[in-house]
């Protein structure tokens, strides 16, 4: 039996040819948890603005573990030596990396669970299916987990400042969102690759290529994931959240078109000391269907505020955002209450100070297009000198635009100006 | 005020920018009907074989209508007359001419109401905007149901052998799907579009992306709109909806994730008569998500044919299709129903025969890639002189390739071989 | 030493990288054989109807050894075995295949040299260079001969109704003429390649991809290779070196550009008993720049006839194509030649009988998009079981498109309506 | 006549259609003048390294010229007034803004003539066609040399650190060699741009847009236009030109295969005092061409170092380009220049001090993305501030990156270590 027998071949918009290894990989792609993703949107509430931004994390899951294969087989032509049990633990821990991922992920996460961190459940995710796969994924884990020993790369492909996770989606939303100029070259940066005493290096004529990639991630930042609208619509969805926890704990009977949803609003759970078996499951249960289905027909509910909230998400009567030039001062924030008041008011919406705090949200916008302390990116200037990417010639001030960008912001009614 | 500020600009893959004309337009784009069609994905199942086919009807109606302004400037650039008016009616028009599709359209429509046609659902709820919206869609309601005087090639736009919707979705799944060869030469169809007598016609010189176009239509339907899995998972989620009427018919109480779907399978409404208010506002709360939600919990019930099937959607566990040469025999389908009884046996399902037939199914796909009687594509061979493309030279033959395509199949569990 | 420094890289803008193997294969590469073949357009006097088509053979012929590369290392994971020998003699042989084509091909070679066919040409120059190369070039000869034992395949890679030359060059040039409706889905056809009994076969699921292949070459040589514009443009030339021939013949001393290209003009040599080293030697000194640069210096020789057809040429003054109904009747030809005498008299140009001849041309062209007699493409339809293409299931129609077209046509001066 | 037959369509990869108005500008591309840019390529010797790099100047001035027609519709929209006269004026200064430049600009065009600046070329060439035109290029010369009244937006189209020439040489010249790192959002930046107070801004949503555009004009300097064996490549070719002069002042006689080239280089003319009628119109009949067919010649010259040269152009045997950590010591060039001595004298090449100088080359590489002294790119920040960009918001430390960049170098033998 041929070689092209044992793949099952799936197109990509991104990357032309995916093809899956039939086996344990196929099977977990199968697999309902990994189905999963597919009804868990990328780019959560993007697609509001990015009207094609439509794409799931199954395929993006999808396109990494492509992207995993390419870079392994580079690597081998370049006599690192990778086992097939570590080719196929690296395939699997990317295909598995965001498999803790919710709906809507930052924004609802810590809505849905205490002391959240994706990382924490998708570990507990990945032993789960270990154990019904009969350590199928060991290798996976310890990859994963940076427990495995000797060959640091591995660890590397699945989470660092280069990772195969950032290629795939940066260059997958910038082709949804249609925002090239946030495209990478991925290809020119896996040619470049190359394993240096273990981990991951980037030979000296890549080093353009890295920077564009970094300088790419940025822009994807500051046009796309903190866009004003997203900004705004993720508060919107996050105060919802807020009025139905509120309502529950009042004592309030929401029609609930998700007993899995509905679960995590009436126990809210905590993962402080780690994930119960029982919140797993019923995590699992979760997309974003769930929280769609649930708005759809919360509009009718005769909560005021509640209904109003979901009537705006869906008719994408969103709220505003505006930029400040810094921290917030007590006065703008009674300002801005003291107008939202009025505004429910003329609306003869419930008009309280408490109320007004569902029509307004004060925060900061945060990103950090590449972050060089401990976990640099590292160029092979010489045959046997690599040194940090920042460090390398040409290039010293690029630290300069990479520094985190903090930008302090308003949500707010549409017809309150908060500079005037 | 300048005019670039009566736009909105989204940000698409398939046409770069979209410019939504504010007023009517963006007010309609933002109202919930429109923005349900963001919960419909425009291919059905067909993301279960092209990963990346994840795009809803929201995105095709706003790609199409840019379509629609690009191809009525370049008919006013030709000195065809275009008042405003008809010009917004257009648009109007292309943008809603989809409204009225539910979930997985041909593939459950007919599950949810007798008789239907989605165009009659669409011109309901058109009605219905228009008295909301104080007859602002008047015209575009003419041009759509062809009653608009004197200027047929509006009409034409939105419904004929070459109109705006074919080829914004044809290029929007080609690139989707990543089948570049279903891709069409918009830019160069529409460059060679013009009205002739008040009809559509096409420029000599655009005769081969014409050509191009029939066959890149023709390409689609065979690779993946009529793709064996595709047919089979049709086939599946049809099956499904078969046996929760059959369930409810019998009294029986299934968990309803959807009222609105729950409205659907116990009234049984038929379209014969037309369409009441009432059928439509709950039609109008159904999209993808009703479906999907209520699968995930079918797969807990204890109907075991109903769990099986609803488990065997979510792990994509599909059936298989089989091409058959012809129509299938008495023999064949008697073969068929015995083996498939014989495999539910040894799983321990109901068994029986009228149990196997949701297992199976016979059926044929159909494809037509340009129908050129009656409403064929014209060319302007010469000044005064338009043929219907079949007839214009060089190309008769192609009349062979776009005969209607019938491909009789089965569709049946994986462990049997039909053919044997 | 890794394999990665056995390649050196380049960019092409239709593959993306190409991997060149150091050794005999870039020694060929740096060899002024081949680098002349960076002074000669792929797609001649194609440019003149679309501008960016202004690329050359060499960058063809080393997009040709890439996808050679793929192809190979495909059918390689399909387990066909290829020895290093063969791999490597493919690749020289795709590379070298059109080494023996002269400036401006079909429309020129004949000018140089009588009984001419590039093949013979491309032959010598491999068979001179295997010999200054000791041998080197032994298999790839075997193979482009079809001299090679038992794996007929390797040859129809290089000539066949499907070998990569034209997969290359139709994709490229539909790129770069900006005819996107002829490009090709080349990854899905390697794809679907493979050995079968020691030939090229597609699978069964590569059918549509290889109607979609016919289509597009047929679809480009109606678009591009015979545009209107592009056949006048070569029978400009063709008068060009007409006159110089009949100048030369008479005596005539022009002014030289190129003594390679006054060898031809001069001696006139034919190719009926081969080629000799002297003639092989003169033609590889001969690029475009030969013909330009004598052009643009016989605008000014004295010979009114010469000097007023490559004025044209210099400003792009073409002449007008009309294609005819059917073969011109002898009424049409001296009414051409009466009117073509009447204008170059008022121009003050000689205008006799034989002067016309160098404004008009009566021709025809010919196209034939597939060949399916004795060398056609062949589907395996199971597995063991190989038809020919136009047999296989649902595209028996398609051999009337791809049945050869013939076009009658006439070239002359624009002023001159041929049809009134 | 309707406005579509005003036009003529050409295809382009890189724009789709560019839209060519009949009368003066038609005829212009048609002028010999123009169409001797078909014979220069954009990028001069830059497809030695990028294979497919060969367009000319000739569909860059195309391209450009449909770029500023996009430019002028969108402002428009935006309210600007633009007369026709000042639009075709615009369009003419686009096109021609190149017609100045020679073969292998900055690297020949100091060999040709002293103190030489193309657009001091550019203009007279202008002069000359608008006489010949009369009067039909008045606007367009006016809009070139800044004279143009009130309306300083035009000229900044023409020339400025945002003008059109760049947008379409940037994304051309990326397409080609294939670093799409380098391509840059044209569509995104004419969006955005617009006229304030007569000058050309950009709209603060633009800003991100403008930031990519200045770091891919970085990206193309550092990978593509100063790439080392480009630079490699062009000092050969100086080289080569310094020998020919020194040749011709020792009486030397060359075979000539350009006239053209003979006047310049026998002549040496200056520039001082500007550039009379005869060495413009010398100056016009040289391309690409006449530098190709004279190496290609010399050849088979009898001067061995001239022969050894030109060979080494032809079979791509190029020198290395060594960067170096600062200017070179008297010592460096020392030691290179002995050990050029010293592998001239083994391949028996004459191997003096002079001589060897044909073979190394110290030099330094200069870039600079963006200017903002003086003639910055200005963003709209508020309905009434324009502030520069590097000072606008977010941005400021973009003026790390792009600070000239300047490298020292030397170009030398392969066989030469210049670091040990």
């Amino acid at each position: 039996m041929d070689k092209s027998t044992q793949y099952k071949i799936f197109n990509d918009p991104i990357h032309g040819f995916i093809t899956v290894p039939k086996g344990v990989i196929l099977d977990l792609i199968d697999h309902p948890y990994v189905q999963r993703l597919r009804r868990i949107k990328q780019m959560g509430l993007g697609y509001l603005v990015f009207p094609a931004a439509e794409h799931s994390r199954f395929s993006h899951a999808l396109g990494a573990m492509e992207l995993a294969q390419r870079t392994l087989n580079n690597l081998r032509e370049k006599d690192t030596t990778i086992s097939p049990a570590e080719y196929e633990g690296t395939l699997i821990a990317v295909l598995l990396h965001d498999i803790g991922h919710g709906p809507f992920s930052h924004t609802l996460e810590f809505s849905l669970i205490e002391d959240f961190h994706h990382e924490m459940m998708t570990l507990a995710i990945m032993r789960q299916l270990n154990q019904k796969m009969n350590g199928a994924l060991d290798t996976a884990i310890k990859i994963f987990t940076d427990q495995y020993p000797k060959k640091p790369f591995l660890n590397q492909l699945i989470s660092s400042q280069l990772d195969i996770d950032r290629l795939d989606y940066l260059k997958r939303d910038s082709v949804f969102t249609s925002v090239y100029e946030g495209s990478v070259g991925i290809e020119r940066i896996l040619k470049t690759m190359r394993v240096y005493k273990g981990n991951i290096v980037i030979e000296k004529k890549g080093i353009y290529s890295i920077e564009n990639y970094i300088l790419a991630r940025r822009l994807m930042y500051m046009q796309v994931y903190l866009h004003k609208t997203v900004l705004s619509a993720d508060k919107l969805l996050h105060k919802i959240f807020h009025r139905v926890r509120v309502l529950i704990e009042d004592g309030y009977n929401l029609y609930q078109a998700s007993p899995a949803l509905q679960f995590f609003m009436e126990n809210n759970p905590s993962a402080k000391r780690g994930v119960s078996t029982e919140v797993m499951q019923k995590y699992l249960q979760l997309d974003d269907n769930d929280v769609y289905q649930s708005i759809k027909y919360w509009q009718h509910t005769d909560d005021l505020i509640l209904s109003d909230l979901c009537r705006r998400f869906q008719s994408r009567s969103l709220f505003r955002t505006t930029f400040l030039d810094g921290q917030p001062t007590k006065e703008l924030q009674e300002k801005v209450s003291i107008k939202t008041q009025k505004v429910l008011k003329e609306r003869g919406l419930p008009h309280d100070e408490t109320t007004a705090q569902y029509y307004y949200s004060f925060d900061e916008s945060y990103s950090e297009a590449y972050r060089y302390e401990n976990e640099g990116i590292w160029i092979l200037e010489e045959k046997d000198k690599a040194v940090e990417f920042s460090k390398a010639a040409d290039t010293q001030n690029i630290i300069a635009l990479t520094q985190p960008v903090v930008k302090p912001y308003v949500v707010h009614l549409k017809t309150i100006d908060v500079k005037e």
